[in-house]
């Protein structure tokens, strides 16, 4: 392996001879060995290619960088978003807590990319130098939050809530087809009273609507970038409205509102932008793991479970039991949940210790949130194709089941007092015997009341 | 002890002859020993006075109960509210996850209550009975989770929000008083460029204010009453209107703007409404832990420490120490912070194992949700006046500090760049000297451009 | 109210004439207004009598205290062991971090008492002074921690253990009972192949078995006594020998086998010992919420669940279904279970948060541990005297669901191969028809061999 | 890109026609597209394979397979483990929650890799057939368990553990190093008495130490194999004494204590032995954010900080401030411990919700415990190297702090009592004094006596 020899404030670094990156990048990649290698997530690194572009546009403009530079730093940008240079950023998430060398590893390819492309030579820091140029104006702090902010907002945007909105809809159009299937309700597990398959789903597809509610809600905080705060948040080394302006780049290049912080110190020191939205994200895990779970209990059998609803049979189930099919789906969103859930202990953590004017725990709180937001957008989409949009009802077993439940008797409530009802309901139960035959027994109503009375189609309509 | 025999539909108990609870209640109390007595909150109970009564005027607007069970169930409803009945809910938060006993506990007593107001026995049941006349409409599925709204949102409306707002006017006046003190910067705990003292203040002052922000947005769905659903949803058993006007009863009642739920099987299966409102508790506790945590820090010493903020002196700090004070408050809160945090760990577990058209971990939701919306409320009142409003800088030690510090040097990147700068504070580092000795020994710049390019002050206002 | 002048360093406080707690307990009463009053568990001021009994034994044996003095103390602490002076305990956990209020209440209470028993008159701090004789060779550092370690070792060994012991046996009982019951198994909550119902309950005894294991082999490092660090852990102003001895007093006095910290640093900063036994604690809310949950899922029904299990009836299960019956033991339980994971989470946190010499999260640790540890111990006893002991199997529907079953097919595997053998289960799914029915007319095997290979019975035993 | 058929249960799959993989694999990749391809860790991959050749050698001696299948299996397994088909596991974690696509990915690489070995095509499962031969014996529900433990086990054993020691030895050897150099205490980060920074290190080595302790007591059940259960725990299709003899060949290719499990149901059905193991990680977790902590707060500066220790300088700190330097590695080793926490949390639901015979979070417990596993390893290590070995103590501010406190007014308690000493101590915080003077002006004692009772490296030796 060949290497040059780069040079940073500290010293020289061997650095491999083909890379673009630079000293400090080497000295990351040799002090850091901590997990699989690039762990750091590439969204963060394009969202970085976004702002470093963005300000060597506002840096032109405000007359602090010459024209060509400008071109030089976008034209690496571009290539970088275009996926161009991903071997480029061999970076850990578990480095220093400001992202400070995810953000050098950024300036010193982009750097060495420019010098590239302007024919020069690798290290030799003009005409583009990693600090002075493509850094300018900047500071790891307040490029690491903004860089999370962009990520985030287009991993949620992008991804989560049209993935949620896909399932959504795919709930609300089961609960429109299943409305006229009247089922036995369950509460505490036991038989309830009755309501119809459609309203069960109905009660899913608001929920599912609800999380997506709740994380637009928290979007605008999440729109506002830390970028022009840069060492700790006073702007210090920014040509003045340089923050306003490179908020607008930034909004003009990605298609998405975001704009520049109003207090900048709370955007570097705190990360509660993310903890909110990451909150949010944890309601809907909370929502999806109680619809997934239903969905497979309702499932459950063929013979011994409940079996009200026909599960799509992906793959064969068992190695060892032959014909089995089991209820994968669901268990791929419910680890995705309790992924999630363990993720929002970690943002929680991590978010609260943040100390003075930096919360040094960045790469951990962008990780985990992006690893959230992608899996619940691919589990919400993989849970609507591979299973609900094909769920069936087992129309047979789910009249089986409510025309024989105790629990019809709740009508009589209205009719004869919830004491009587509740007489009739134990002998049944007691005797093995249907409700009708106890309540003629019991004399405190006739046959023909029962019918009249007891209709599980109508005990599901009253707030129709 | 005295006794007298109550009945249910399962057959006698006895009960203390003196207490307004009945045979459920007595029942529950006798199988569930777990934890300290009477742990239902409080604030469930009257939330449920407030339901209660508001059940039986729609009840009676709607021709389901004559005028004078209304009168007497409003009553003892009001006798509630008062506090006058308070020794007669013993239930603990351990019982059914439905809450149906203490659902039934109210009931017991208001029936039991108006008997005693109509000159009747305890134990008659009539002329209200607990089910049939108390309970009308109603269902312990959907009165709880009812309670559970009523009391959250009135916890945070009425002690949460204006505690914190109280907080974030002390922290935002705090960084008015200094916005003229010119403070080293710090990140990664290392000395970083310069601030002023207000604004670090009003990076707090704005951290609290987003959390009461993210606390609103999440009022909406909280204020969605599940009442009218019955036992699973669908409104069984209720008169025709019922949910609306029941909602507006309890809203006059309360003075809150409660709806009916648009979809009641949700809000009987699911409490994300609770999660979500707990979500945005959980960043005001990872706001007020890091701000917590930096005044203390700030304020450590009084010789040993960073010492820039002199913190009130409350109390003897130490039983061992002859002098000694501590930062008590900011303890207290970062303690109570802890809990909220756990707090949500457990609201989004139970929230998320809901099995069909109920979740029954409802109390355990109640009681975690209800503590941290009251420990917030008070920590935050706490720490406001026993620390914030009290917290003077100490000048001479800010000055001290700031005027040391190395990284000023950061003013001269945009003169003499990044490298250069570099080596200068490295000299002074290594040479125990100041930045100015080693930038003129340098060569770099002069004396006079020292002195011009580097102050303090000015570092601190690029964004005002 | 009438109040008396007590002093202490900081100046004079109005106290209750008639408490005998002093002017720093009523310094904390009035800056400390969080949550309910006397919040600080009980359990934790026990065991401080313990430690300042003990400590007074010592520093009498080492000659640093007069007999008189040592006398006085022992009986001032022997009637708060009593339960006599519950009420002179206001303090809350949210004071300062180091628990040094509740120390001083404690001392306060001790030395004011002492005054009384020996004839003389509140707040004359003599003959026993709070400070100087109380609190001899201690600091709320050592002392609290202390505390803790005894309140928290005797919580579980008390009661925890005991209670779990307690379910365990019933839970061998009833596998032993119901070893003969062959039932069908479930995996993905879909049938697969039979086990018998003695061996599921065989699973859940191990699990509480291991779960008690676990919390044992926690104790020796929770039996670790901090006292005799003093303030900082150097055990600065205790005579020569004094930690080794005051910890055989506490062992002696408490019948527990505490010993003195071999590292009293650890001892005060952290808290490793107590997140070390409630992640113990942990494992056994994980154990049982898993088994509450399985026996509520197997006692589900009456007529449109698994009804493999008849729960106890305990109570009426609804306030408005007459007749249902709910398995309110296990919801209590799996909310008590929710409850000890989200005490982790805060334990977790606060135990991660010490800083230097001290941990200053002790309050919320001793609060959340001992909740734990008193909930997981009454929710066992409850749970087994009020559902497992009383658990009966539905044979009749057991022996159904196992005939009936598919996965029988699975003891063809050896023999006609695992291709095969789906085809028979996948028509015989299909067709509703039998097994048995599909295999003969498959022609892979007899009605013979069938018979001869698929007993559920010999399906069940491999591993006796 | 070509294509061949493979055949299952379910019918015809093309699969990349390179690729070792069949039908099952294929059909789990295109139904789950969540998250990275082949998520899945590849620790478990590797401990299928030791557990698909101790099978088949099992199988072999129990005469239930020809000698034949069985070296070729072992062939296939040995080229797994020695790394030669790492691509061939394109599995992702968010699959089905048993693993059983993971198993069947192993069973069918093994078998179409044997069948090349022997001379045979892709896709012919002759002579080594992917269920009946490699998977024979098995289930995934006890396949996937036991790779669990195996991959589990070794991680910590082999990484987690080790590298924990390394850093323990690293803290008692600074400890040593640093045995008499007295400091000043700190607690509640104010000031308090002296103690040596030996014996600060000695603190944070012990909880090292205690952690290694905790981990290894959960050792036991973690050796414990769930191999020989099968689909539900009984064995079935399972030889005699195949439980235990296969657990020894595990444990003879693996050279660790493997044994099987005593309760082959709870081995399925929970897996409290790997909440139990990542508890004690959690534990370690808590102690190194503890420790990684207190040390970038003692060598907080380098000129407005705390200063007491010098930290290795690895890399520039800032890329806007120049000749910054950050306490970067234990910013890593944080950020690792927060995500360790969030694992917990997940661990911790996952594993409490398994139902029946079977829990199905097994991916996702696995990709948590063996992240959690790597992570403290690699940072354990990453930190000694690069931070702890590196440490040195600034003598001269240690010195200046500690002559300089306030607090070592503690040694006169013993000779005129707390209360007098208050008065000295807060006096010279008033007058910004020393000590000594206020002490003489106080008339409580003389110089003489002051310089004779007040000696900070006295006061740090009462435990020695």
């Amino acid at each position: 392996m060949k290497y040059r020899i780069e040079k940073d404030t500290m010293g020289d670094v061997n650095v491999p001879a083909d890379k673009y990156w630079g000293a400090q990048t080497e000295r990351s990649r040799n002090n850091f060995k901590i997990g699989p290698e690039a762990s750091m997530p590439k969204p963060i690194i394009y969202a970085f290619a976004y702002l470093k572009k963005a300000a060597a546009y506002t840096n032109a403009e405000l007359g602090v960088l010459p024209a060509e530079k400008r071109d030089l730093i976008a034209q690496a940008c571009d290539e970088i978003l275009a996926g161009k240079l991903d071997d480029q950023f061999p970076l850990v998430i578990w480095q220093t807590g400001s992202g400070t060398q995810s953000n050098m590893n950024v300036n010193e390819v982009i750097s060495n990319r420019a010098l590239v492309l302007s024919g020069g030579q690798l290290g030799e820091k003009s005409p583009v130098h990693p600090n002075d140029d493509v850094n300018k104006s900047q500071s790891s702090n307040d490029t690491f939050p903004t860089a999370l902010h962009i990520a985030a907002y287009k991993a949620v945007v992008e991804h989560t809530i049209p993935a949620a909105e896909k399932l959504q809809k795919a709930l609300a159009d089961k609960a429109g087809q299943f409305k006229d299937i009247v089922k036995i309700g369950r509460t505490h597990l036991q038989d309830a009273t009755p309501l119809t398959l459609g309203q069960e789903f109905s009660g899913y597809a608001i929920q599912v609507q609800y999380a997506i509610d709740a994380i637009k809600s928290t979007l605008p905080h999440l729109s506002e970038l830390a970028l022009g705060g840069t060492a700790v948040g006073t702007g210090l080394n920014t040509p003045k409205g340089y923050d306003t302006k490179v908020a607008e780049h930034i909004s003009s290049f990605t298609g998405l509102p975001f704009v520049t912080a109003p207090n900048k110190f709370e955007a570097l020191a705190s990360h509660d932008a993310v903890v909110s939205t990451h909150g949010a994200l944890n309601q809907m895990a909370v929502a999806l793991f109680k619809i997934a779970q239903d969905i497979r209990l309702l499932g459950s059998g063929p013979r011994s479970g409940i079996g009200e609803l026909l599960l799509p049979e992906n793959e064969p189930g068992s190695s060892i039991m032959p014909g089995k099919v089991n209820p994968t789906q669901n268990e791929a969103m419910t680890m995705v949940c309790t992924q999630v859930m363990g993720n929002n202990t970690t943002i929680t953590f991590a978010g609260a210790n943040g100390n003075y004017e930096l919360n040094v725990f960045k790469p951990v709180i962008a990780a985990n949130f992006l690893q959230s937001a992608q899996l619940l957008a691919d589990a919400c989409i993989s849970f609507t194709d591979h299973c609900v949009s094909g769920i069936e009802p087992n129309r047979q077993r789910i009249k089986e089941l409510v025309d024989n439940s105790l629990m019809l008797v709740t009508a009589l409530n209205t009719h004869i007092g919830y004491e009587k009802s509740a007489k009739i309901a134990k002998a049944a139960h007691k005797n093995g015997t249907t409700l009708k035959e106890e309540a003629v027994k019991s004399g405190f109503l006739t046959a023909e009341e029962f019918d009249q009375w007891v209709k599980p189609e109508d005990m599901t309509g009253s707030l129709k």
